[in-house]
């Protein structure tokens, strides 16, 4: 997004470039609700009694029912996609990966610490693959799940950021 | 947000002082779909047949079904929220008066033109009142509505962005 | 809604000239819950934290999330489209202005009043202006939102109802 | 709804003594979408291919994606509902039984058929059972549901509306 | 669905000749939630106050919010559907009856006996009708409503499981 | 799911044991629809304009919206889940890593091809881990996303079912 009074850019996308080791960014954070279990339980249909029966999951080593571990990592994707960090910079999403450290209940609060694990130059995809390591931790600093994420960013372009204008108003 | 390393936020909300009259955004733009409607009618309630049924609006002015005005509305505060810019920055949204200029249809790509219109420093709330000139667009750059946001924002504070930091993580 | 035995309309919406100054009525109540913040951030795609996020909210405030203006208007204007008063009678929804006087909370019930507060012949349109004063409450009777809103309503047909017959099985 | 400047009462719910025999009307009308259908299997939780696999459905006999019944079966009484006639009046939901009759494909639009078939007072319950004949039909006319559905409704209080009043804002 | 190696049936529908007399099963039991009872509020139009106004509930002889009747049937046949026991072997679901007996209360797990209750071949049809005697009850073991389900089932096929074969990727 | 009357399971579980190399299921096929992809931006929170704005999403290498990663994959994990094959046996989900391999339109059917790639004894946890090699197709046989998903699984009871009897009405 550009003023265009001004040139400020408020929710400028990084390139490859700018994704050095080292960097660390932390998403904001969002509460797991049981309308959310419900909702995530109709949009993927898996009705599993673990998320959807509150007299079973009475039962399990968990007392009570837990979110879906995909509906976690789907939410830990839309906050990072949320810091706007790859507006019109990523070219592809490429693979992921993530071992499930612990539950998230009905009313935790998760964000995601997301830093540079990797990264290698691509000339031909005209960027790089970028390899983040990847923690959803929950409202008490427990690691939820854990992992890594595989972009395919753009690089920056050499002459001006005429060729990003198109974009702009998408 | 901030890089930790390296300091660089990327999506920092503006202060009452950056809104200086002549500032103009424009938001990223989003497809209203029949699922939009149908699931906004859900939401909120209203199944006015102009909404919900395809044969009777086949015999209205539009020929069709027509996306809610209220849906319109809320998608495009929801699209100005995504711009970030008023991030931890915002005291709170006090009012809005917008006037519907013509139809969205399933569809349509609305997008969102935001200009400061006015702004008076309230220096007991800490802050500022920041009206915004408001214009909703289709995809053929018509206007749908057109109004005024009211903001109360935050002033920048004096000494340093301590007082900020708290939130961060949110 | 037509009992076509007895001819006894229930629903019929009233006309341009039925609107008098003085005239005032109430909406049902709904109770605006955690899933319906949830269902509203997901439609609108307004995920400020002060209205996903419970550990910031407790921080803002508030001390608690709190459902978004955007969504407390939109319910009430599906709680006046139920009442039925406007039913095929309505020629557009023109425009709406509101003051955002409070929070509204997960649990809190709202319900609208809506007096008419002035109005405007325009013969060239069938109809004329009818300008509604409203006030939103919640169940502690306090004034959450208020404002005005426009809406083009037909006049009563000069020659009986013959003209509103083909809409009645919309 | 009752005006409260005239008296005059827009959805008054009719009483137990307001279903004489011959009394007969019919809903508005709503199309069922895509949409529905794909919301519907996620809030029941029934998957079925018929309803969510367009390649499956193209080999049945109905050539393509059908809505479940009871997705049609639950509009149909929410479109009942939407009449405002037992508004505040009906005791309880007794019971429905149903024939399904015929397929409803995306976009068709179904509309209710009521009409009183039956009625028996019963005094200690402070009312009477009627039974009302219903038939779903869609955009052609066609029967696509039809059964009975039984309405605990309340009597006429003997003394004026006063007893009714309590619950005007509900 | 099969295991293509060992040829084992997992999901295996049952044919017509299957289903004798004596024959029970039970579903999964599913729980409630205030979420489910808003969602079905807005798939199917129904917003009765009994449902979606928790100060209008309060005053009823049931002194909360009630699941709509239609709900409660709609995820008790989903839940009977996820048995798989009429995967591809099911013709047509034919009609319903259901008396409603209690009230479901937000927070209620239901679950679903289902016996057949009578059979009765039909050739021309390629198998047979089959009535099921249902009850749905809450976790407390209450019947909260029972009725009868008529399902129309294909025979078994009289040379191998060939013909069965083109609809398994379904 | 026990047929109380003959014993036959029908959607039992299988256990560590069941799972020999060279096991293979197929999920049954879903198809991805627009409604899919409105409603999982929506739980997500994920409103890439990728997905979400038909304009943008012209002037990609796709030509047109397409479906979240994240999608196709929980839409994959609920289809596996529907198979029954680990109802009552896993223990825990503990990982998944998968490629991404090409886009879901509107309107693709997808399916998951199921083998066991490796397994592990741990006695401790009282079963042992199996992980599958899982391969997600459309409709044309394409590979959009491959992948291993890990599951703890429970070892076959050396005494009889009876352990297993309590949560079968879970």
């Amino acid at each position: 997004m550009t003023d265009k009074s001004t040139g400020l850019t408020l929710n400028r996308g990084l390139w490859f470039e700018d994704f050095a080791e080292g960097f660390v960014v932390e998403t904001k954070g969002r509460t797991i609700t049981e309308a959310d279990i419900v909702n995530f339980a109709g949009v993927s249909g898996d009705f599993n009694p673990l998320h959807t029966n509150a007299e079973y999951a009475k039962d399990t080593q968990f007392g009570q029912r837990i979110a879906h571990g995909t509906l976690v990592f789907s939410v830990a994707t839309a906050l990072a996609y949320q810091l706007g960090m790859l507006d019109d910079t990523s070219i592809a999403f490429t693979g992921f990966e993530m071992k499930l450290r612990g539950p998230v209940y009905i009313g935790d609060t998760i964000r995601v610490q997301i830093k540079v694990g990797g990264r290698r130059e691509m000339k031909a995809a005209g960027g790089g693959l970028v390899t983040f390591d990847v923690k959803i931790l929950n409202q008490r600093d427990e690691v939820v799940q854990k992992g890594e994420w595989s972009m395919l960013v753009r690089s920056k372009p050499q002459q001006a950021p005429v060729a990003h204008a198109p974009t702009e108003s998408a």
